[in-house]
């Protein structure tokens, strides 16, 4: 057990405890924790970001070009250290950049959060009591708010929610918000922690109550769940259309695609798996342009599960000899607020986007899932998913095995006309260097 | 729109190319780029994990000490950038540790794929038709599964599952796998599109269905819907025992905690918030470990849908005078594969946790996810959420503004009293400034 104060500790401090505790104090590993660190400037920002911070855990940052979202040509930012992603990312981009490109609608852009309390009386008096107060209570929030109505946001609207059939007692504080470029969470939460403290002094000087009923506030907090931040993207061509190097027969692939899109709304197993495809391409563009990708996780996989089914975040039909595709995602993210202003190559990735605002970038975010989707279910649906994603990884299995540039050369070579597996390349390896 | 080939240019010539593009070559974009490029042999490692890489994105590498499980003393490892989550494990981890510490238990550790087809025969040929076959189909894996086996896992068993109440004609081989300390994911592709394979060239070959009955192979793919994979975190303590600095009425307290995680239960605006929460402590552990935060992200979400309800992934409950308290979560993950064997900070905070098996890290993992979820509500039932959040995100607002170090410092020095909040921080900037 450490005493108090550890995250009081200098950073070379933590790392010397924690390098001395259960690393034997070894110089190397400590040289491996600074070669990550970079240029002093720059470190002392992303120091700053989070607590106990020892050095910089760094993942491949990377561009895809191509992509055609609404007539304008976008090249992407995208983190992540899944190998086949970003290659998958700028197939699809360019693959539709061909065929008219992708097109997107805002559906939706409303967040919302809730004060969880507790109110023991008659139902009738909670709800005449808020009627006569709520201008109040909403107003009490006007000095948290300014800003955010000066930028055309704010909060919509407050309802009070009756949740007594769930909870013996509990009711809701139902409120929605617009918060234009920002994610939001640090102005909804304000918002309701004050809207909280009012309605529970309003309360206490009501005289509908006094004495003989009591409200207890359990807690205010933002959703996640946001179905209403709701953003569509969309693609269609003629089937005839979708003919090329991989696709010979353009109506069989349709139909084939169509059914596996189907079977990912109708079972579990599959649907799981294709949405988590489709945050394979989401997430990398959270990332790089410095969002959170917890809540957009969260707030995409509530979505698929809203009508108690689990199902698939896109659709495909064959409509008139067209084939369509669309995906219909929450993404409530930000481009103003938290790291976005902070994080260097985040602020880098916005302007390589043209510095989005909110609303644009949940666009370019639905494209990048659509896109892995496409890529996805067109590898599984013609040559397998391993064919592609293993030749990717065929670099780490390489690396794994300490591979000189020669070896490299000779197992990739061969595996232009074979399936890749480990074993193989094992094998491949340990022949190479037996002779 | 860029010609064909865009993938085979060198690193340098991508960089160029984007650079003149989208930043008119100025030099200082170049340099930010280039200043987050480590030792060049370990960037070349980084370099390899994807495609189209053109620099490092780096997070905060953090750690959390004080994480007594299962009577063991661990930091973890921890990569996050929201500001409050490390602080947030330690707080918890601290408090647990005086109090018994975290239990945890694997409840079961399976994994699944399907191969999903079409066949257009009835259902009883198919049935019998798999019944002679299932030992062939599965045999023609014993190449690919020879290493997994020899490590004590493999393929448990394949079953064929009769989908067609959902889509006509649809079938599945539903295989289960143990990946020993692998996630498994190529593992698990390769096989079942050997199984695919083999089951229709079985089909092809049986009389059963000579010229009469087709078969037709839609996809083959693992399941990131893991409910089978699945561990348990628990503490528990006298209620007595919870007070302390910020608990003052312990009884109170764990009543109002119990309320909280059934408001997350019967709720699906709260659940969602709470879940992401979790998944704030789990994809922090689960990134440090080199791990895929999709999948497990996928994997929870669903399974806290798995009811119809979307729902919370703790319980809480007050049992003879206990606080009772604890999660149950499906996580997929390895610690050995994939970047797990390539990443060398990776293999850092892999040796920090003393080199776990999978089911290991599973644990570990869960217990930062119940930590983070303990933190999370005992602020929000208490102080509110945005005391200590805004606390920690002040930093991130001080940079934002440029505050020098004396005005970050009469900053911090007021909202030791106050509340944080973005304008008041604005405020007391300017009028520093004017003096």
């Amino acid at each position: 057990m450490i005493k108090n104060g550890f995250s009081k500790l200098s950073k070379e401090q933590k790392t010397d405890w924690v390098l001395k505790k259960f690393f034997n104090s070894r110089s190397k590993d400590r040289e491996l924790l600074s070669k990550y660190l970079i240029d002093e400037n720059l470190q002392k920002i992303h120091d700053d970001f989070s607590e106990n911070t020892i050095s910089n855990f760094v993942s491949p940052f990377s561009i895809a070009p191509n992509f055609k979202i609404d007539k304008k040509t976008y090249t992407i930012p995208m983190v992540t250290e899944e190998s086949s992603v970003v290659a998958a990312a700028c197939n699809a981009a360019k693959f539709w950049s061909e065929r008219g490109g992708f097109e997107t609608e805002i559906v939706d852009f409303i967040k919302s959060g809730q004060v969880h309390f507790k109110y023991d009386g008659p139902k009738k008096k909670l709800f005449s009591f808020f009627k006569s107060k709520k201008k109040k209570i909403l107003d009490s929030c006007s000095t948290l708010t300014k800003n955010m109505t000066m930028r055309g946001g704010g909060i919509l609207d407050i309802k009070l929610m009756d949740k007594t059939s769930k909870i013996k007692n509990y009711y809701q504080l139902h409120a929605e918000f617009n918060t234009v470029d920002s994610m939001g969470a640090n102005f909804i939460n304000s918002c309701l922690e004050q809207l909280a403290l009012k309605l529970k002094s309003e309360f206490t000087k009501s005289n509908l109550f006094i004495n003989n009923y009591k409200i207890e506030i359990i807690m205010s907090i933002l959703s996640n769940y946001t179905p209403k931040c709701l953003v569509r993207a969309k693609v269609k061509c003629k089937i005839n259309d979708l003919k090329s190097k991989g696709i010979k027969d353009s109506k069989r692939f349709a139909e084939k695609f169509v059914e596996a899109v189907n079977i990912a709304d109708a079972d579990v197993n599959r649907a799981v798996t294709h949405n988590k495809g489709i945050m394979n391409g989401i997430d990398a563009v959270v990332i790089a342009t410095g969002n959170d990708f917890r809540a957009v996780e969260a707030s995409a996989h509530s979505y698929a599960a809203r009508d108690g089914n689990y199902s698939s975040l896109t659709k495909a039909k064959i409509e008139k000899n067209h084939f369509k595709y669309w995906i219909e995602i929450p993404i409530s993210i930000g481009t103003i607020g938290g790291i976005t202003n902070l994080h260097p190559l985040v602020k880098w990735s916005l302007r390589l986007l043209n510095n989005p605002g909110a609303e644009k970038l949940m666009r370019i975010i639905a494209v990048s899932g659509l896109a892995q989707n496409f890529a996805a279910i067109k590898s599984l649906i013609t040559t397998g998913i391993q064919q592609g994603h293993m030749k990717m990884h065929l670099t780490n299995i390489l690396n794994t095995l300490d591979a000189n540039e020669n070896e490299k050369k000779t197992v990739i070579e061969y595996f232009k006309k074979n399936k890749v597996n480990y074993n193989k390349v094992e094998k491949i390896i340990k022949k190479l260097r037996k002779k």
